[in-house]
């Protein structure tokens, strides 16, 4: 079985093409068994991607562990630059089926290949009962957080995905393995967040590192920089369109006015082909 | 450039076959882009396979780090296994030119497959200045060592690289990120060293967790199972022939009281194939 190693800011994958739609069953064991490093190829997740009756091209993305992930800007930016220079169509503007419903994305071609893919990440969701996050008013905008006898000031927002986004003094010295896990799991979130450090440098600037809900510290996490952006606005202390640093590299973010939407534009890369014997 | 991943016991390798003798300048650079998992293929190390004059194949373990490595028994499993499934002869015993000199090994063969391999790891070195350690001793046994205000009790060997043996109540449990970095600085490792904890349950069999320098917890470390059965027969605890059981699987263990040589055999694994296009 041949496969294709990517990543999106260092968040990893390993594409599978298939010409129909994969069975959930046997998903879960083989993205175990290859993601993980040591016996396997090693990555973030396993992305099928294959045919879809919707769109240009469908994915679905199995994570490390197992589970089926709902939802992930990096994967999607990847799957865009392999549909334009792997498989098909030298079409600029994609539309991707996921789990979550098609995805609008578009390539930018330097020299035939793929430099940077744009995302259409949607709409924000700024109600924290659709968040979710157990408080009762129509936006969660710098609210107070305790743990461990610290008090933390919080944003919240969903790209799909529960985000609280939490200005510190530095993001890149901030110790995230300590403070991450334990707002993760605070009571005030029922399905978990992901948690995001940042901070600003200047409007349209963000230094911002990242806890992702079940996973850790991650290198980047494309729906974590809409929601910092997003949060930001909200704030007063962002423009709507901000260049975010992640440790794996840069995304830049447009929460535009006129349709609501955030949309995400950074680069994705080849890392290797390979081919798996499965067992 | 094609390449293999292979491991032995989850001591995971890049393997790449190349008609000359490779060169030291750019395999520093090439290791340490290829062995990162996010960007890279992700492995503990590169090791390059390649004709010998002296032996019937060499090979050259470049760390992730980008170091070259002095030994490893389990890359020499991984390429025993490669040569003969892989390159040629169907020799059941090969010699491998490593840094170290010319190793003998030994490939069980079921079905055309090698099963197990066994790899002639030498003589162990006892002499405390040539392990090196800081004691004035014929041999270093059951000696106190000190640190944060905890005393363990060790003993000394050096199977081509410096391994100190500390046998606790529970391997399995015990806090090896804690105490392996502390050891493996200690002043009286003057060349530092991997620090194996282990739990006797007969004389024929032992747990081992390993603190490997310069590297930190791994799952596996062949010339650490050595010095583990080493140490096990100077204090009399341990038999000469014995099995280890490693995170990553178990070795069997032999040293030979004609030839004093000790002889480890254990398992190497295909993972997969690919093709890596240098940039």
């Amino acid at each position: 079985m041949r496969f294709t190693k990517m990543h999106g800011l260092g968040n990893d994958f390993i594409l599978i093409y298939r010409n129909t739609e994969p069975p959930d069953s046997e998903s879960s064991r083989l993205a175990m068994q290859m993601c993980d490093r040591h016996t396997g190829v090693g990555a973030d997740g396993l992305v099928w991607v294959y045919p879809s009756d919707h769109a240009d091209i469908a994915m679905r993305i199995i994570n490390a562990d197992g589970t089926v992930a709902d939802q992930c800007g990096n994967a999607v930016r990847c799957v865009a630059k392999y549909y334009y220079e792997r498989i098909s169509a030298k079409k600029e503007a994609i539309t991707i089926e996921t789990k979550r419903g098609i995805q609008m994305v578009w390539n930018r071609v330097d020299q035939g290949e793929v430099s940077q893919v744009c995302v259409d990440m949607d709409e924000p969701i700024l109600n924290p009962a659709q968040i979710p996050i157990n408080v009762t008013a129509d936006k969660v905008v710098n609210q107070k957080v305790q743990t461990e006898g610290k008090t933390f000031h919080f944003t919240g927002v969903s790209m799909g995905n529960p985000h609280v986004v939490i200005e510190v003094e530095d993001a890149v010295s901030f110790p995230v393995e300590t403070w991450g896990p334990l707002l993760e799991n605070h009571e005030l979130f029922p399905r978990k967040a992901n948690v995001e450090f940042i901070t600003i440098h200047s409007p349209g600037e963000i230094t911002m590192r990242v806890w992702e809900r079940g996973v850790g510290q991650t290198m980047a996490c494309g729906s974590g920089a809409c929601a910092v952006v997003v949060a930001g606005v909200l704030r007063g202390k962002c423009s709507r369109q901000a260049t975010v640093h992640l440790k794996g590299g840069d995304l830049h973010i447009d929460w535009n006015a006129d349709d609501n939407h955030v949309y995400m534009t950074g680069p994705a890369t080849f890392v290797f082909e390979g081919k798996w014997d499965e067992s």
